[in-house]
Protein backbone atom coordinates (compact mmCIF):
# COMPACT_ATOMS: atom_id res chain seq x y z
CA UNK A 1 0.00 0.00 0.00
CA UNK A 2 1.50 3.54 -0.62
CA UNK A 3 -0.40 6.70 0.27
CA UNK A 4 0.92 10.10 -1.45
CA UNK A 5 0.46 11.22 2.46
CA UNK A 6 3.32 9.46 3.18
CA UNK A 7 5.19 9.98 -0.31
CA UNK A 8 5.24 13.56 0.52
CA UNK A 9 6.81 13.39 4.56
CA UNK A 10 9.66 10.71 3.04
CA UNK A 11 10.43 13.31 -0.29
CA UNK A 12 11.05 16.09 2.19
CA UNK A 13 13.38 13.53 4.66
CA UNK A 14 16.78 13.59 3.82
CA UNK A 15 17.94 9.90 4.51
CA UNK A 16 22.26 8.93 5.08
CA UNK A 17 23.91 6.98 3.14
CA UNK A 18 22.76 3.90 5.22
CA UNK A 19 19.07 5.03 4.00
CA UNK A 20 18.51 5.72 7.78
CA UNK A 21 17.41 8.86 9.34
CA UNK A 22 17.74 9.41 13.35
CA UNK A 23 14.21 10.02 14.88
CA UNK A 24 13.06 11.27 18.19
CA UNK A 25 10.10 9.88 20.34
CA UNK A 26 8.51 12.66 22.60
CA UNK A 27 5.62 12.06 24.97
CA UNK A 28 3.06 14.29 23.12
CA UNK A 29 1.44 15.68 26.32
CA UNK A 30 4.51 15.43 28.98
CA UNK A 31 7.18 16.78 26.58
CA UNK A 32 9.28 13.42 28.01
CA UNK A 33 11.89 12.78 25.65
CA UNK A 34 11.64 9.11 25.54
CA UNK A 35 14.30 7.12 23.32
CA UNK A 36 15.85 8.21 20.44
CA UNK A 37 16.14 5.49 17.29
CA UNK A 38 16.53 5.20 13.52
CA UNK A 39 13.48 4.90 10.61
CA UNK A 40 14.36 4.06 6.81
CA UNK A 41 11.81 4.95 4.30
CA UNK A 42 9.61 1.77 4.92
CA UNK A 43 9.44 2.63 8.49
CA UNK A 44 8.84 5.97 7.96
CA UNK A 45 5.75 5.00 5.87
CA UNK A 46 4.52 2.11 7.92
CA UNK A 47 4.31 4.41 10.66
CA UNK A 48 2.17 7.24 9.04
CA UNK A 49 -0.04 4.84 7.26
CA UNK A 50 -1.00 2.50 10.21
CA UNK A 51 -0.05 4.96 13.89
CA UNK A 52 1.95 2.94 15.40
CA UNK A 53 5.72 3.63 15.33
CA UNK A 54 7.85 1.45 13.44
CA UNK A 55 12.05 1.97 13.88
CA UNK A 56 14.44 0.41 11.76
CA UNK A 57 16.73 -2.00 13.89
CA UNK A 58 20.17 -1.45 13.03
CA UNK A 59 21.30 -4.05 15.31
CA UNK A 60 19.32 -6.64 14.08
CA UNK A 61 18.85 -5.31 10.17
CA UNK A 62 14.89 -5.74 10.24
CA UNK A 63 11.76 -3.20 10.86
CA UNK A 64 11.27 -2.93 14.50
CA UNK A 65 7.86 -2.62 15.54
CA UNK A 66 7.77 -0.74 18.69
CA UNK A 67 6.56 -3.02 21.30
CA UNK A 68 6.15 -6.37 19.05
CA UNK A 69 7.51 -8.44 21.97
CA UNK A 70 7.02 -6.12 25.17
CA UNK A 71 3.12 -4.66 24.49
CA UNK A 72 5.26 -1.07 24.87
CA UNK A 73 3.53 0.14 21.63
CA UNK A 74 3.77 3.96 20.77
CA UNK A 75 1.14 5.63 19.28
CA UNK A 76 1.74 8.04 16.66
CA UNK A 77 0.64 11.55 17.16
CA UNK A 78 2.42 13.78 14.84
CA UNK A 79 5.39 13.51 12.79
CA UNK A 80 7.73 16.27 12.82
CA UNK A 81 10.48 17.18 10.20
CA UNK A 82 13.46 19.80 10.88
CA UNK A 83 14.97 22.02 9.10
CA UNK A 84 17.60 20.21 7.40
CA UNK A 85 15.09 17.07 6.84
CA UNK A 86 17.63 14.98 8.35
CA UNK A 87 16.09 14.51 11.50
CA UNK A 88 12.59 13.29 12.55
CA UNK A 89 10.50 14.32 16.03
CA UNK A 90 7.80 11.85 16.66
CA UNK A 91 5.03 12.96 18.67
CA UNK A 92 3.66 9.48 20.31
CA UNK A 93 1.75 8.09 23.06
CA UNK A 94 3.64 5.44 24.71
CA UNK A 95 1.41 2.70 26.58
CA UNK A 96 3.90 2.21 29.78
CA UNK A 97 7.51 2.25 29.46
CA UNK A 98 9.84 3.07 26.09
CA UNK A 99 12.93 1.53 27.61
CA UNK A 100 14.05 -1.80 27.14
CA UNK A 101 15.82 -1.37 30.64
CA UNK A 102 11.60 -1.41 31.83
CA UNK A 103 12.72 2.25 32.87
CA UNK A 104 10.31 5.22 31.33
CA UNK A 105 12.55 6.91 29.14
CA UNK A 106 16.15 5.69 27.81
CA UNK A 107 17.72 8.74 29.26
CA UNK A 108 18.10 7.95 32.88
CA UNK A 109 21.47 8.63 33.51
CA UNK A 110 22.95 11.98 34.06
CA UNK A 111 26.54 13.73 33.95
CA UNK A 112 26.97 14.33 37.83
CA UNK A 113 30.48 15.86 39.46
CA UNK A 114 30.45 12.55 41.33
CA UNK A 115 29.82 10.70 38.44
CA UNK A 116 26.91 9.35 36.74
CA UNK A 117 23.67 9.40 38.73
CA UNK A 118 20.08 8.10 38.01
CA UNK A 119 17.53 9.96 37.19
CA UNK A 120 14.59 9.20 39.13
CA UNK A 121 11.57 8.02 36.97
CA UNK A 122 9.11 5.30 36.46
CA UNK A 123 10.28 2.02 36.02
CA UNK A 124 9.05 -1.94 35.31
CA UNK A 125 10.90 -5.10 35.62
CA UNK A 126 11.87 -6.16 32.23
CA UNK A 127 11.13 -9.67 33.18
CA UNK A 128 7.74 -8.97 33.32
CA UNK A 129 7.76 -7.42 29.58
CA UNK A 130 10.05 -10.01 28.12
CA UNK A 131 10.41 -13.15 29.98
CA UNK A 132 14.09 -12.37 29.47
CA UNK A 133 15.71 -9.58 28.03
CA UNK A 134 14.48 -7.75 24.58
CA UNK A 135 13.52 -4.77 22.99
CA UNK B 1 42.31 21.46 30.61
CA UNK B 2 40.62 18.27 31.61
CA UNK B 3 38.10 17.18 34.75
CA UNK B 4 37.93 13.92 35.92
CA UNK B 5 34.11 14.98 35.72
CA UNK B 6 34.12 15.14 32.09
CA UNK B 7 36.16 12.01 32.06
CA UNK B 8 33.82 9.85 33.86
CA UNK B 9 30.81 10.88 31.01
CA UNK B 10 32.96 10.51 27.81
CA UNK B 11 33.48 7.14 29.24
CA UNK B 12 30.48 6.16 29.31
CA UNK B 13 29.80 7.32 26.08
CA UNK B 14 29.40 5.22 22.65
CA UNK B 15 30.87 7.57 19.90
CA UNK B 16 30.33 6.10 16.70
CA UNK B 17 32.78 5.26 13.45
CA UNK B 18 33.03 8.82 13.03
CA UNK B 19 33.76 9.85 16.29
CA UNK B 20 30.32 11.56 16.99
CA UNK B 21 27.21 11.14 19.06
CA UNK B 22 24.31 12.20 18.64
CA UNK B 23 22.56 15.17 21.18
CA UNK B 24 19.12 15.94 21.53
CA UNK B 25 18.48 19.49 23.39
CA UNK B 26 15.22 20.48 25.00
CA UNK B 27 14.63 23.40 26.39
CA UNK B 28 14.82 22.41 30.40
CA UNK B 29 11.75 24.05 31.30
CA UNK B 30 9.01 24.02 28.94
CA UNK B 31 9.83 20.44 27.48
CA UNK B 32 10.18 21.91 23.78
CA UNK B 33 12.69 19.62 21.58
CA UNK B 34 14.48 22.31 19.98
CA UNK B 35 17.23 20.89 17.79
CA UNK B 36 19.71 17.65 17.28
CA UNK B 37 23.43 17.81 16.28
CA UNK B 38 26.27 16.09 16.91
CA UNK B 39 29.06 15.85 19.41
CA UNK B 40 32.54 14.66 19.57
CA UNK B 41 34.80 14.15 22.99
CA UNK B 42 35.83 17.51 22.85
CA UNK B 43 32.55 19.19 22.28
CA UNK B 44 31.20 16.75 25.11
CA UNK B 45 34.37 18.03 27.28
CA UNK B 46 33.91 21.37 26.25
CA UNK B 47 30.19 21.66 27.06
CA UNK B 48 30.32 20.05 30.42
CA UNK B 49 33.50 22.08 31.67
CA UNK B 50 32.27 25.24 30.17
CA UNK B 51 28.33 24.92 30.48
CA UNK B 52 27.46 26.17 27.33
CA UNK B 53 27.00 24.12 24.50
CA UNK B 54 29.52 23.15 22.06
CA UNK B 55 28.41 20.64 19.21
CA UNK B 56 30.51 19.39 16.05
CA UNK B 57 29.72 20.94 13.05
CA UNK B 58 29.22 18.02 10.52
CA UNK B 59 29.36 20.11 7.35
CA UNK B 60 32.36 22.30 8.55
CA UNK B 61 34.95 19.68 10.06
CA UNK B 62 35.11 21.98 13.18
CA UNK B 63 33.49 22.98 16.52
CA UNK B 64 30.20 24.57 16.46
CA UNK B 65 29.84 26.92 19.50
CA UNK B 66 26.14 27.11 19.40
CA UNK B 67 25.59 30.96 19.27
CA UNK B 68 28.71 31.84 18.43
CA UNK B 69 27.49 33.96 15.40
CA UNK B 70 23.94 34.56 16.48
CA UNK B 71 24.32 35.15 20.18
CA UNK B 72 21.49 32.35 20.57
CA UNK B 73 23.64 30.49 23.32
CA UNK B 74 22.45 27.33 24.57
CA UNK B 75 23.28 26.99 28.61
CA UNK B 76 23.74 23.71 29.85
CA UNK B 77 21.76 22.60 32.88
CA UNK B 78 21.96 18.84 32.65
CA UNK B 79 23.34 16.24 30.23
CA UNK B 80 21.95 12.66 30.30
CA UNK B 81 22.86 9.80 28.51
CA UNK B 82 20.93 6.54 26.83
CA UNK B 83 20.82 3.43 28.01
CA UNK B 84 23.09 2.48 25.19
CA UNK B 85 25.65 5.41 25.45
CA UNK B 86 24.84 5.78 22.29
CA UNK B 87 22.47 9.39 22.33
CA UNK B 88 22.38 12.40 24.61
CA UNK B 89 19.76 14.32 25.87
CA UNK B 90 21.31 18.10 26.99
CA UNK B 91 18.66 19.87 29.02
CA UNK B 92 19.93 23.34 27.85
CA UNK B 93 18.24 27.13 28.45
CA UNK B 94 17.98 28.67 25.28
CA UNK B 95 18.68 32.12 24.74
CA UNK B 96 16.20 33.41 21.70
CA UNK B 97 15.71 30.81 18.93
CA UNK B 98 17.46 27.41 18.16
CA UNK B 99 17.15 27.38 14.59
CA UNK B 100 19.14 29.11 11.81
CA UNK B 101 15.97 29.81 10.20
CA UNK B 102 15.19 32.38 12.84
CA UNK B 103 12.10 29.62 14.10
CA UNK B 104 12.91 28.32 18.30
CA UNK B 105 12.82 24.69 17.10
CA UNK B 106 13.99 23.23 14.05
CA UNK B 107 10.72 20.76 14.16
CA UNK B 108 8.65 23.53 12.50
CA UNK B 109 7.22 21.09 9.73
CA UNK B 110 4.56 18.61 9.88
CA UNK B 111 3.72 15.93 8.34
CA UNK B 112 -0.46 16.44 7.37
CA UNK B 113 -2.72 14.79 5.16
CA UNK B 114 -2.73 17.54 2.30
CA UNK B 115 1.34 17.52 2.54
CA UNK B 116 3.88 19.41 4.81
CA UNK B 117 2.58 22.09 7.21
CA UNK B 118 4.02 24.38 9.25
CA UNK B 119 3.66 24.40 12.99
CA UNK B 120 3.38 27.53 14.65
CA UNK B 121 6.09 28.89 16.59
CA UNK B 122 7.86 31.81 17.91
CA UNK B 123 10.50 32.86 15.02
CA UNK B 124 12.59 35.94 14.43
CA UNK B 125 14.26 37.42 11.39
CA UNK B 126 17.23 35.34 10.69
CA UNK B 127 18.45 38.60 8.92
CA UNK B 128 18.59 40.02 12.81
CA UNK B 129 20.84 36.87 13.87
CA UNK B 130 23.36 36.89 10.85
CA UNK B 131 23.09 39.93 8.75
CA UNK B 132 22.88 36.95 6.19
CA UNK B 133 22.46 33.30 6.29
CA UNK B 134 24.27 31.49 8.60
CA UNK B 135 24.17 28.97 11.50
Amino acid sequence: MTSPFADTAISAIQFGADGLVPAIAQQHDTGEVLMMAWMNRDSVRETLETGRVCYWSRSRGAPWRKGETSGQVQRLVDLRIDCDGDTLLLLVDQTGVACHTGKRRCFFRRAGEAGLEDVPMGAVDPKALYGKAGA
